[in-house]
């Protein structure tokens, strides 16, 4: 069975030696009496949840599932629902919620290392939560007064979970194709009509009631993307007091068979005249829709990032307990019958691989959580704007970057199991499996590409990218003194100016032909993530040089692989951007 | 639910255009009677078994798995015995064995194309034959004659199914550790006593009886692997007359639930006293085992280039149908809501990335099949050497390149799918699933990439590979006065000047660290796989160019598509290959 340790040591180094987070927070009055005790109980405490209630769920979740017992009931695998019992009497749903309706206010970054853990413990429980958390964001911005008393505070407290329904059956990526339909009961209600599929904890024992946020057409919507209006849908209509009533027509029609997250039900939901309610204002619902869903993706990020770290962590032990062969420089360990598996170059690169992901990938999600409390509490307007505008920039990468990278973590841990890695038993196999799905949902990879190099990078003339572009730059001014950093630094400011030149390059061909830009987008979001990652890692390695207990020397050493086995990538990535749209686009549809 | 056609036409271009198929059988005195016609009539009937037969049983597999009953008894899935029947009664096993016992002596080159096709319809399915064929390959080459008749006549009539038993608890890449022991019975036979795990088709009810082969160690046997020996240890004794007779003391005690492969009986076998006959010499049982593995090493390149050229046919067929957004060119399809995905450059990338692995393996293992019938078969020594030699250095580029490939290939497929990938109805996420354990089992792909470079590069100078490298030069040079080849004549030339000196750098490093082969190992496996690929790649396309059809010219499209998006990742592995050790040692073993 596998095991989790919270990377707590980890964690304070990211938060407050290399992100300085004590005078981050300092700088934002909401947050300026926080400190750093406080925190560090915090996450003393949800690393306690996870270890101790959630992740001994996890194996029993994959094995047993969800039940569809028809009528629309859906139950939670055994010990699901106690767990979230804990949860919710443990205040962990309100703690990075608005104080004004039950939230004890906590700070993004904070809540995003809680995440963190908890995805590392059972990914498939978290997601009841973690669906609710996106949904409080986007009822927190656009909801009405009356909306953020009745759903809201139930939604910080964690009574009632909460749900997105976008996808249906012929309509993914497109939503401009969505046919729910929204039809005015004349008492401000409306009725809804329509089927959703692959709603993530659609229906489930966990909570009172469920509050789903619903994609639909109004009568007199315009076609496409531009017709779509966001609705407020509970499972239970609220009654006079606030407590759930009347049952509400929208019903699980049935869950689906997944390659994994078992534990959490994946739900067909079929809205037969259900009552919702218009949130934000009518045809602008994927403006809403796209708060939640920014939310969720850095929340993807946060599950294949916590896939990674206990996938390696499991490795790891395996690989130093597991005796076989000897070291190609003579035996490590001559009393024992072989030596540990840990003796073997490319067992070093596989494990290693895990950790410059995971601790790369932790320090970027670190700081973009950081930016987003600067987005929502900065006092200087310039200083939210630049956080925000970074935002809109990183947010595809930290989906896509952090699940791509998620997958392949996973898989090579698997791999340092070899068969032991494909049994159920040793329970890698589930990494591997639940780590999939992030690669797919809230967009898929290729759609967070589509994002960054389209959206993100060209439409505002490389803007965004020159906001990040000068944080690099600062960094390697700032490090240029110190010449043992050259091995980090140089490469840095080469994989910086190629970028530069890149996306000048792309942004000229893109002119000429529009598909040059899907075709250069997903290498080009594999380097600008790995610009972030080098960017992080190298003021890493400038934190850890010279320091010889072991936690630096072993960031050192991580710091050190990055750079001559990880970062290399980028040179197939240049390639392939480069090599453009003319050899994806010349086979004729009919000879796919 | 998934479908699959075999790609007859592309075999044909490969086996007859490419590979020159009927000169090459014309050269082999025990196949030159056999035509073109023959060929493709095998193949055509074999394709009929792929998809009729075997493939609608694939699903079914999967969902049901096998059943262990207690008492040592393993049913197959529902309609895997019927088929197993069907399997046997056309005569399949017996298709490429010798005729001295029961064969119909068809060359590998045939039986090759038919294992791919029979992989794509049902993998843990065709595992069950498939170590039979191992088994055969083993008893052929090292079993007394008595044994052939015995046992190796029920293995090529395919009455009787083979094992592997290799693996015990606590070894597995390092069999010198293994403890199971072969006590003298005095009458010539042994009694065995110990445990085997992961025991593919180690129990079931497809055939009569099961042999099994296993590694043990004698009582004066040397330690380690010099102390190893092959025994044949069938389920039941057979009687005078060579029917299954009494039980012997070999029992499934449980099966394995796994990742994937969920309709082959993976074992864990208790052997109490069974009996057991030496095959070939006592302690030379490695050698006699790895005729069987570098057999099934070859087999299970077979299985992922069958489970990418099945997920490629269903991510195609996908794309053609799924309407969703428009091509950034303007609308394809102005008459539907949406055009096809297929207009989608990263759509493509995706599914140009399956054909280009999907053929180029296709195009290498048709080929190392015809490198098996030399070297069996070929009248000349000096053609036969070569040929063996040849193959000793390919064997683990087959094995570990083609799955790696696949299970790149058969993720993208599934992404292509987005969240239909993910869920079981459209068995995407089955193909990822069974294509995991070809990267684990028959020694890992990190021990392929150490058995290329550590024993089959740098043991003998680079003879064999020089071997290679003088075909690639002769390609080179009859392409040289092609000028509109040299698109892919000029990166294959680089490539191979760039692999000769980096396997020279190895050499000298590794004279001073041995961890630099470790190191440099799965790098240059990448490396050299893409080597074969590049010139196969090149020769298809100039097979291809100049050609109109539709074709030749999608073959031209892929080999362009693989020279400028998929090639290039051997920027990446030289660099790899060049950090070197320092980087992975580092790191003290505590600190993991």
């Amino acid at each position: 069975m596998p095991h989790y340790t919270a990377p707590l040591r980890d964690m304070r180094f990211v938060l407050f030696d290399l992100l300085d987070g004590e005078a981050e927070l300092a700088a934002l009055p909401r947050h300026a009496g926080l400190d750093r005790e406080t925190i560090e109980a915090v996450l003393e405490e949800g690393a306690k949840f996870a270890s101790q209630v959630i992740q001994p769920l996890n194996a029993v979740g994959d094995r047993e599932g969800c039940t569809w017992h028809g009528d629309g009931v859906v139950t939670a695998p055994p010990g699901f629902k106690a767990a979230y019992r804990q949860f919710v009497e443990a205040g962990w749903p309100s703690l990075g919620c608005e104080p004004d309706f039950g939230g004890q206010g906590l700070p993004t970054v904070v809540n995003n290392r809680l995440y963190e853990m908890w995805n590392s413990a059972n990914q498939a429980w978290l997601m009841y939560a973690g669906l609710s958390h996106s949904a409080y964001e986007c009822l927190m911005a656009f909801g009405s007064d009356e909306q953020k008393q009745v759903y809201l505070t139930k939604i910080i407290s964690g009574e009632w979970t909460g749900t997105m329904c976008l996808t249906e059956p012929h309509c993914g990526t497109d939503l401009g194709l969505l046919k729910t339909k929204a039809e005015p009961n004349g008492d401000g209600s409306f009725a809804l009509t329509g089927t959703k599929i692959f709603i993530s904890a659609g229906e489930h024992d966990l909570a009172d009631n469920i509050l789903h946020l619903v994609l639909a057409r109004l009568p007199d919507a315009p076609a496409g993307t531009k017709g779509i209006s966001l609705f407020l849908v509970p499972k239970f209509l609220p009654d006079a007091a606030g407590a759930p009533g009347e049952r509400n027509g929208i019903q699980a029609g049935s869950i689906e068979h997944k390659m994994g997250i078992h534990g959490n039900a994946t739900c067909v939901m079929n809205l037969d005249g259900a009552t919702g309610w218009l949130v934000g204002e009518p045809h602008k619902g994927l403006q809403a829709m796209f708060v939640m869903m920014n939310s969720a993706r850095l929340g993807v990020g946060m599950q294949s990032l916590g896939q990674g770290e206990v996938a390696y962590q499991n490795a790891a032990a395996y690989a130093k307990d597991r005796l076989q062969g000897r070291a190609a420089t003579g035996p490590a360990q001559p009393g024992k019958p072989a030596d540990s598996i840990l003796v073997h170059p490319d067992v070093r690169r596989m494990l290693l691989t895990a950790r410059a992901y995971n601790e790369g990938g932790r320090a970027l999600a670190t700081w973009t959580a950081q930016l987003i409390d600067r987005e929502h509490a900065h006092p200087d307007a310039a200083v939210r704007e630049d956080a925000s505008e970074l935002m809109a920039l990183l947010t595809p990468v930290v989906k896509a970057f952090l699940t791509d990278n998620g997958w392949e973590t996973a898989t090579l841990c698997q791999q340092v199991l070899g068969g032991h890695g494909y049994i159920a038993e040793w329970g890698m196999d589930q990494f591997v499996r639940d780590a999939r799905i992030n690669m797919i949902y809230e967009g898929t990879n290729g759609i967070q590409a589509l994002d960054l190099l389209g959206r993100k990078v060209l439409m505002d003339g490389g803007a965004r990218f020159g906001r990040f572009a000068a944080l690099v730059q600062a960094t390697l001014a700032e490090l240029a003194p110190r010449s043992e950093l050259a091995e980090f630094t140089g490469p840095l400011g080469k994989l910086l100016a190629d970028t530069v030149a890149l996306t000048r390059e792309i942004g000229a061909r893109a002119k000429a032909d529009p598909n040059e830009v899907g075709a250069a987008s997903v290498p080009y979001l594999r380097i600008i993530g790995h610009l972030c990652f080098a960017w992080l890692w190298a003021r890493m390695a400038a934190l850890s040089a010279g320091k010889d207990d072991a936690f630096h020397q072993a960031k050192l050493a991580t710091a050190r692989f990055y750079f001559a086995w990880l970062l290399p990538e980028v040179e197939q990535r240049f390639r392939e951007a480069r090599a453009g749209a003319p050899a994806l686009m010349a086979m004729p549809a009919d000879s796919f």
